[in-house]
């Protein structure tokens, strides 16, 4: 928690609304604050902040970018985003890292991975939100989306960290989700669950340079022909399988002009406005259960009744039709 | 609903769980016309069956079956059936269809696709079960299953139609996920949902016969190599993709040694207990959030209220924390 908050309660939602809408950063970083604050005078006021920005709607794209440990993401999102500024983008990026702690220094960790993007005026960085659950810090992060748009960001990065469940969490808020990979086999992949393959818009294999550039062809060839073999996906787009290196920064102009591509196909066919909605309304039942199950979870030794049970259903004792029956009566 | 049930509301509990532990197949036919029956009498009734039989546990799998349309479903799962009926194996055949509806006649689709299985002695096929949602059908044929075993069916096959998300519902309910595909593109795939093809723990091409032998084979190469580029899956299995022909009855006995060294292998390494348990406390959790769901939205006005907001939403007039908040104040 930012310590202005602390000091100063009393915050101005209108200067807030006026200082983000200008663009100005600390306005930014103040309202990603407020949004991410668990105080119920910040919830309320933060509820306010954001249903007054959703009405200055600016034209954006939001990219999802995910990948093993090790496959470079910070780098590339430094050059993606220096060639994006470059363009006279203004580039914001977020990420989502449910096991990362604030305090242990996350903060640090993400500014100076990305050194250089950190420090052109047209890039906003911000380290992962911090927050007990999944869902919690993706529905933080979504709102963060909605506030760096209003502060004029054109284009908004949300990097995972490529393991477990987030990335999932990242394809329902993004226009756009790309896969990083590496030449090599599925061993490689090692902690990145099965399915986010075939949830990719776009593959594109970084570390092609110098010795590792043949690798890197014939992985494009063999992802080039698993990517014909997955079902059609909604936005009818074909997912293009290209190369780069982040370091040598080659390929890095191809993966926007793809990107672009994607952007004014799903403009035309409808896809983009449509995938926006739906990905609203299930972000409001998501949070309508999340409601319901906080309530729920909160009563007096919910946790030891359910802790109980769960132990009872593993060991075959009780059904679960039986042990559900028992803790709601 | 079974109509034995509506003139006789006094079943006998001890009677039903006597005849389903002899094995005998009307009484598991009115066991499972229980657990499926909406009734507060009944849902009592199916608790105690449920949570008496599951103390009686047999050894058996569980393998879920699926495909697009005109994979071959149907007459692979009756070569396939007929084959473990001649092993000595007892074989129970359910099927997940949430667009289903029984009276239209789809007890009698049902059996008369699969007609020399449903006249096996051996074999059990139960049409689909109806209900409003996936979560409640699911909960259901999940029953059913325990109530087969109970009954001492030692294979229990789930079959789905494909289309949706009732494959990822399937494969939280199995032991073995078995993904029937025709050679040929992705665009005969439409409707499956991505990321189902990473799911798989076996890749089955059916039609491999006559003129269709050459693509099919050439089809088992790109889908091998797809395989190796996914990430490991929690059973450290490799996936094997394999040829048949349910109607030349070929590839059959194949598919079922790769299942049998699948469950060696996980019995092996812990993993088919381990995940057992956690489909279990997975199930569990899932009806939890049914039920919080379910007196939520009994609420008066509560769905007029939820469609309102949805449409707010959809128009961006109103922001997703806003939403939630007006709804539970």
């Amino acid at each position: 928690m930012d310590s202005t908050f602390r000091r100063t309660p009393d915050i101005h939602l209108q200067d807030l609304i006026d200082g983000l809408l200008s663009g100005n950063r600390a306005f930014l970083s103040k309202a990603i604050t407020l949004v991410e604050s668990k105080k119920a005078e910040h919830k309320k006021l933060s509820a306010e902040l954001v249903n007054a920005v959703i009405q200055h709607e600016k034209e954006s794209f939001r990219i999802g970018i995910t990948g093993v440990p090790g496959v470079g993401k910070s780098t590339f999102i430094e050059a993606f985003g220096k060639m994006l500024t470059s363009k006279g983008k203004k580039v914001a990026v977020l990420s989502i890292d449910p096991s990362s702690n604030r305090t242990k220094g996350s903060i640090l960790g993400d500014k100076t991975r990305m050194d250089e993007l950190s420090r052109d005026p047209n890039a906003y960085i911000r380290p992962s939100a911090s927050g007990a659950t999944l869902g919690g810090v993706a529905s933080n992060t979504r709102e963060s989306i909605l506030l760096c748009e209003a502060a004029g960001y054109d284009v908004v990065i949300i990097e995972t960290v490529g393991v477990g469940q987030s990335e999932t969490v990242v394809k329902d808020m993004v226009d756009y989700f790309l896969l990083l990979m590496l030449a090599g086999g599925g061993d490689e992949l090692q902690g990145i669950k099965r399915g986010i393959m075939e949830m990719a818009d776009h593959i594109l294999i970084n570390k092609a340079d110098k010795d590792n550039l043949k690798a890197a062809k014939k992985a494009r060839e063999d992802y080039k022909n698993a990517v014909h073999l997955f079902p059609p996906n909604d936005a009818e787009w074909t997912v293009p399988v290209g190369l780069c290196s982040a370091i040598e920064k080659t390929g890095i102009d191809d993966a926007w002009n793809e990107i672009d591509n994607y952007a004014q196909h799903t403009q035309m066919n409808g896809w983009f406005n449509e995938n926006r909605r739906r990905q609203a309304i299930k972000w409001f039942h998501e949070r309508v259960r999340a409601r319901l199950e906080e309530d729920f979870y909160s009563k007096p030794n919910i946790k030891e009744e359910i802790k109980k049970r769960e132990e009872l259903i593993s060991s075959q004792k009780i059904s679960v039709r039986k042990a559900v029956d028992e803790l709601f009566s």
